[in-house]
């Protein structure tokens, strides 16, 4: 299943498949996967739920690939939440059956997803519309299988669904029995966590999103709708809920790798982001207080996700080839291939003198989009500069 | 060296290399190329240079596709400029040699880009050190090559080189002697030109981009140096440049396509823009005046390059299947595989009505970076919704 590069094959970290020695011997820019920060992540979220007696659902947006899939579940089929089709046909090749495509459906993916439920894979959709219960059901008789899926409540006025007190959430529960799809359950997500960074805000917003999620239920069952599944999540609600009565399953996603937006949420440490991008010092301009190196937007990606945090880390906060980080250095601004290092404005901090070809490693704001940038991950031990393994990560639609 | 998905393979822009019918039966999200804007986008750059006797050398950082290089150079070996090794290493496979690596050289670069000019790929390197220009000369010799770079000159403060003033452009340049490096030219970058948008003000960028690279030119064939080339470029100061004298390469990538962010700068019109993600209506909120869609930042890219222009484009601008723009629709908010379409705030259109399934197409703010995160292209021709082709990118470094 590893998608090679077909050209470059014996430059290192090209893509190849091929393991390189060291950090050191990578060619940059590179994606590095901390698989000590990785394990200790998983099982942080692992077993705050299992103490809670919730099912956790983790959302391979993030990682997409089965290596960090298989970390979470050494074996089974799951549960998994999932952002594309493309990633449901991916890791039900591995085995994972138990999965839940957490984005609307219109036909083209109920039919293509129907497809994954004629060979046995257990996709359940997700909707908040009749129309889109009676174009599944469609795809269901067509293809000879019994669709199911969630109906999104909106918790928060983040994104789709419908509140917990709208009258079309009966409507759509009716479409879904007279289209001949199951009920899965309801579905939500506190996306406006996110913009959090209190403690007190983010207990609140998980108390809501549960309190929501129950309330939906409840009116389903109430009125004689079978509602087994009460699914809720973000990774800083995650991390922040006190109280989880009623709800039968949890999602998240980047908690695995963490970013340096969750730490200005307030749920993480710099010293937990287990993803960063590898560079190297392709010149300096100390007349202007800049450090060039070759990772840009192509290699960070665009996202600017702190510029509206208390901290705002530009395009990354930089650290040395260990991983330690450099005081108030940060990637200030980023082209396609080329990142400037500086001091962030407001520190007394000084420019550390980087010479041409010295290598740093960059944490990055937002590790699903950061990561997405590359085609693999080089996999190290905490404290180590040796390349364990390299693990591709699927993409596309 | 199609690089295809393994998995998907029946679904219609997959990655399988299969034609699917028409832009109406494309899975979404899915990046469009339409071939009529880009030969014309490409026939005007190519047309102007030729008129002015300035060769032009393509930069395939956006398109990274040979299928697009070959609309620019039916046959023949370029020339191009490159932003990648592994942009250099691809091109070379289809019989293009001639080669500028536009970005500032460490060792690992100037080892793997020898291994190139020892199989007789004519690869420039970019740099402005002395430190730089000695570890080159090391590469080219340990490979028993001989290395050209040039000496990559600051016309703007925009990012990295020398001044044309600065008194180590002969040091530099002694450096390269020293080093055994053949000392290619000189080149800069107007990067600043992004930030403009009246004709007056890119007409001066594109005259200080040209001064500012003859006479640092001028300055080295005084002390003796031979300076064959003068390369400058970037899209704004290719289109706007009256006067080229003294300059003898151009170089451009994005006007290809051309995008959002050009169209603000006042290069291009909408018309001109090439590219569009297609993108299906998955849900509807019109109580907040919301279209929910699913293309997303993994689709559309996180780049908000209209944001400090006069007309902030969100996300992009909508079209209707056919390329028709609806009046101010724009993507207003993007999550990962979620776009959230609104009447762009101040005006007074309606939101459309769009039911769910409905197709539109995204114009994008930057094409490099919306490009980046797709596969492959679907191509099209102006006023017809047949996919004629698909072609890959490549990625990585």
């Amino acid at each position: 299943m590893m998608r090679l590069k077909l050209y470059g094959t014996d430059i290192p970290n090209a893509g190849s498949g091929e393991t390189a020695a060291t950090v050191g011997t990578l060619a940059t820019p590179a994606l590095l996967l901390d698989k000590d920060r990785l394990d200790r992540n998983l099982a942080r979220l692992s077993s705050r739920m299992a103490a809670r007696g919730v099912v956790l659902r983790p959302h391979m947006k993030t990682a997409k690939s089965i290596e960090v899939a298989r970390r979470a579940y050494p074996s089974g089929s799951g549960p998994i939440t999932v952002s594309t089709l493309a990633e449901a046909e991916y890791f039900a090749q591995y085995g994972l059956r138990d999965m839940t495509y957490a984005v609307g459906l219109a036909q083209h993916t109920a039919e293509r997803a129907m497809r994954l439920r004629k060979v046995g894979i257990d996709l359940k959709m997700l909707l908040d519309s009749p129309e889109q219960a009676t174009i599944l059901g469609e795809a269901g008789r067509a293809a000879g299988v019994t669709p199911s899926a969630f109906i999104e409540i909106d918790c928060d006025g983040h994104r789709g669904g419908l509140t917990a007190t709208d009258p079309r959430l009966f409507a759509v529960a009716d479409a879904l029995a007279e289209a001949g799809v199951k009920l899965a359950g309801i579905l939500t997500h506190a996306g406006e966590s996110y913009s959090l960074c209190t403690s007190e805000a983010l207990v609140e917003a998980a108390e809501n999103e549960r309190a929501v999620a129950v309330a939906a239920a409840e009116k389903l069952r109430e009125a004689g709708y079978e509602c087994p599944i009460v699914s809720v999540g973000s990774t800083p609600t995650a991390h922040f809920a006190e109280n989880l009565t009623g709800v039968t399953e949890m999602r998240a996603g980047v908690y695995m790798f963490f970013d340096l937006v969750m730490h200005g949420v307030g749920v993480c440490t710099t010293d937990d982001i287990a993803v960063s991008v590898l560079a190297t010092v392709i010149g300096t301009k100390p007349e202007k207080g800049w450090i060039l190196i070759d990772a840009g937007w192509m290699a960070l990606s665009r996202d600017r996700g702190t510029a509206a945090q208390r901290a705002d880390q530009g395009y990354g906060l930089a650290c040395d080839l260990s991983g330690k980080l450099y005081p108030d250095l940060i990637v200030s601004q980023a082209s396609q291939e080329h990142g400037i290092l500086a001091i962030r404005s407001g520190s007394a901090e000084a420019l550390p003198d980087l010479p041409i070809g010295t290598k740093v490693r960059i944490l990055p704001n937002h590790a699903c989009a950061t990561a997405s940038q590359h085609e693999l991950y080089n996999v190290v031990a905490a404290g180590s500069d040796a390349i364990e393994a390299q693990w591709p990560r699927m993409r596309g639609w």
